[in-house]
């Protein structure tokens, strides 16, 4: 057996479970022997090993014997200093990390596609983010990446910043190599902070998009739940910094995460660690080739496209696969009918449908190629679904209030044209192309009224700006 | 079917389950096709409902349909506005509701036998609080309740508190009616949270302790996975308050859950409220009826016995039993004797073994019974374990410094003598007996360094405290 096909965790768990103790603990299934009839087939199983802190089995929060190593293999695989083990998903890791290297007041920058959870940390932290617009891409649709210029442009203007916090890849898969921001940030001794949920399987190496962690990043954050055999709410941190402190980190961890912490979900860190530290070139080569198979059959239907970007920084990930509507159903509209074959997709937008591969072959290759194929046959192929056309032009850089200060502050409503220079009591995001146009503190410019304008006069629907039917935005009294 | 035994939420899991879907989602394991070797037969069949939010299965942080159902049935039996189901343990829900209720700078009155998630989650939003020396129970040798006498000079001293945050029962399931104390509090308009994590089976009735709930209070935590048939990181958040925001609460809920919550966590709770609410009057007498027998065979045990509060106030728990030991050896001590025989317990303390009955009947109660008295054999009577006096004299409520306020201020040692008004940097727990002495934040007094010197000279071993040795405490410079 080599080194990365041990499961420390798991084989404890086992080898517990398969002691045939007597439970006078915690949780109180008792392995699985009380339960409901109804659904105890579906968990009994795994029950065997949904434990608590016994002698032998260690302790999260303070670990020193199965769990520590089960974190050292999952370290040594990924190529960090440190990884821990996180039961309450990438939310808990953002946050946590977010904690571990802001402070009230402090300002931030924040790529301004992220995940809500690290606009919740910076919020509860009372920071003071400074945002940056990703660039559109004008092929796939949707927010990619932050520009080095971009951040190069920011980090000048602030160069005290406590963090760069990034978001790479982005949900569609598009990932750029971090390595020249990263190094950038480092010689203004700013700390780089990356949520890279939808990248867990990037160790990989190519066809894989290069991870953050070999561009040098100091904390980041991957979803193992996403995209590997992991379940759900399992997710690494892995920490490799010079610049921030490992203990905060830990502690901010026990914070945010339950000190009854799941060992089903431990131990399937530890699993899907050894999975993907066990694939082969050649597992990896024959999943790329059918991925390539599976786009070439979904060329085939007319009404849809395989759509991808030719931005050259960018490289998607070979998983994730966007397919776009060519007719005149929006891409919810294909959903709907690709759900009553039983093809169940990740999610769709107003243009777009995405796929998520599984990190395998699909046993069933012919039939679930059959089922979409079937599952489309009716929707004419119609070329006016490029007749909506997409706008995105925000400053590149732009300032929000300290969450800090904003705390208890009255708000009132104006009016769009009135608003420049106020700021943002709520967030606004329009539906196409879902990317916020406002976060709550954010001061508004005339680039935004602009733009909300344009987007409302073109139909778009918008999260958020429940005044906005009257032309009226809320902001902050200050 | 009586409404109680539909499990909504775990129904539309199966169903979507049978329909033979293809996953072009997360997570990565697919149904659980996608797995390693080593685990895979534990993992999955419950890996098939483990899914995220598709048509159908609903979204725990914007419920609409199985999950509300769900949510709603719980609140149905438990007898509340609203249950909202946590996926993070009641850590998360500790944090939601003190966030809820809390702002930095406020007093918050707390009982001091707390668990850590409530001071962290005070910690966080930068309250000031109040402590409430519990009562200290002298047969069992724990800290116990707050009394009603400690609570009214509290809250008559600090009437502007922003909240009452108790703990109802404590680990070894000692519990009190807390009605008269939620009275109070609300005459006053301070809502009342109450962690009772050791008490979701409460709501079963007599001969188990009053629910919180039935009490008054406003904001109940349980741990359904403590003493239900849950998974671990299940609990319940039961909102019931004319006086907390309902809405802050939830928007807190979603800041400290995964945006992913793992489904066969949320599953579980919808079974696991079906089962307690379909226990029958007889099942709860023969439950009974077997602790009282199993409590009669430890009590034949030389070596250990069993012990109860004699507290007129107190109503125990069934399904906490605590043993005492009468012999030279420790509670640590025998709880290896038990492991060795396959028999796992809660947890040990210096005097005492903590055992959780299941809330069903054993299957094997005569083999776990033989191996009870077969692991302790060896073991002498021994009285002398009584000599280690405790003693556990703090005043009734002490002070603490801003938690707000402590953020970035330099520390210093200084000698134990000389600490009296100073703010303690470090938190203090003696082992025996277990409870905090100090917390940080807390204005030290002349009987803080009495009960700390008379403990360090009876042989306590503390946690935190690492200059004791020396005969200082590190403090905050202010």
């Amino acid at each position: 057996m080599n080194r990365q096909q041990r499961t420390p965790l798991y084989t404890a768990l086992k080898h517990h479970s398969l002691s045939n103790p007597v439970s006078f603990h915690v949780p109180g299934h008792k392995y699985g022997t009380v339960f409901t009839d109804t659904g105890e087939e579906d968990y009994k199983r795994l029950l065997h090993i949904d434990v608590t802190e016994l002698s032998g089995l260690d302790d999260l929060h303070q670990p020193e014997s199965v769990i520590a190593e089960a974190q050292m293999l999952a370290a040594e695989f990924f190529g960090v200093e440190k990884t821990f083990f996180l039961v309450n998903g990438s939310t808990s890791g953002n946050l946590a990390m977010i904690f571990a290297v802001c402070e009230e007041n402090r300002k931030v920058i924040v790529q301004r596609n992220c995940h809500k959870s690290i606009i919740n940390g910076l919020q509860l932290v009372g920071a003071e983010p400074i945002f940056i617009s990703p660039q559109f891409d004008g092929n796939v649709r949707v927010a990619s990446y932050v520009s080095y210029d971009a951040v190069k442009e920011t980090i000048e203007r602030y160069p005290d910043a406590a963090a760069l916090v990034l978001t790479n890849p982005n949900y569609y898969g598009m990932a750029v190599d971090l390595t020249e921001i990263v190094k950038l940030a480092h010689s203004y001794g700013i700390p780089v902070l990356v949520d890279e949920a939808h990248g867990a399987h990037f160790a990989l190496g190519a066809p894989f998009p290069k991870t953050a962690v070999a561009c040098g990043a100091d904390l980041v954050v991957q979803s193992a739940h996403k995209t590997l055999p992991a379940m759900t709410m399992g997710s690494y941190l892995h920490f490799n910094s010079q610049l921030v402190d490992e203990e905060k980190v830990k502690y901010f961890l026990q914070v945010f995460q339950s000190s009854s912490p799941s060992y089903p979900i431990m131990a399937s860190l530890d699993l899907a660690r050894s999975y993907l530290a066990n694939l082969s070139r050649e597992d990896i080569n024959k999943i790329s080739e059918e991925i390539a198979n599976f786009k070439g059959l979904l060329q085939e239907i007319e009404c849809i496209t395989v759509a991808e970007s030719t931005d050259p920084v960018v490289t998607t990930d070979l998983l994730k696969i966007t397919v776009q509507t060519r007719s005149a159903l929006s891409g919810y509209q294909l959903q709907s009918l690709l759900e009553k074959e039983g093809i169940f997709i990740e999610l769709a937008d107003p243009f777009n449908l995405l796929f998520v591969y599984p990190l395998a072959l699909l046993k069933n290759f012919a039939e679930v190629s059959k089922k979409i194929k079937y599952a489309l046959r009716g929707v004419q192929y119609d070329p006016s679904y490029m007749n909506i056309s997409l706008s995105y032009a925000l400053p590149p850089v732009s300032q929000s209030y300290s969450y800090k200060k904003l705390k208890n502050l009255p708000k009132k409503a104006v009016s769009l044209e009135n608003a420049e220079g106020l700021v943002a009591a709520e967030m606004l995001i329009p539906y196409p192309p879902g990317i916020p146009i406002l976060f709550i503190g954010e001061i508004i410019t005339k680039e935004h009224i602009e733009l909300i304008t344009y987007l409302k006069n073109s139909g778009s629907r918008f999260q958020g700006g429940k005044l906005l039917t009257f032309h009226q935005l809320e902001v902050f009294e200050i």
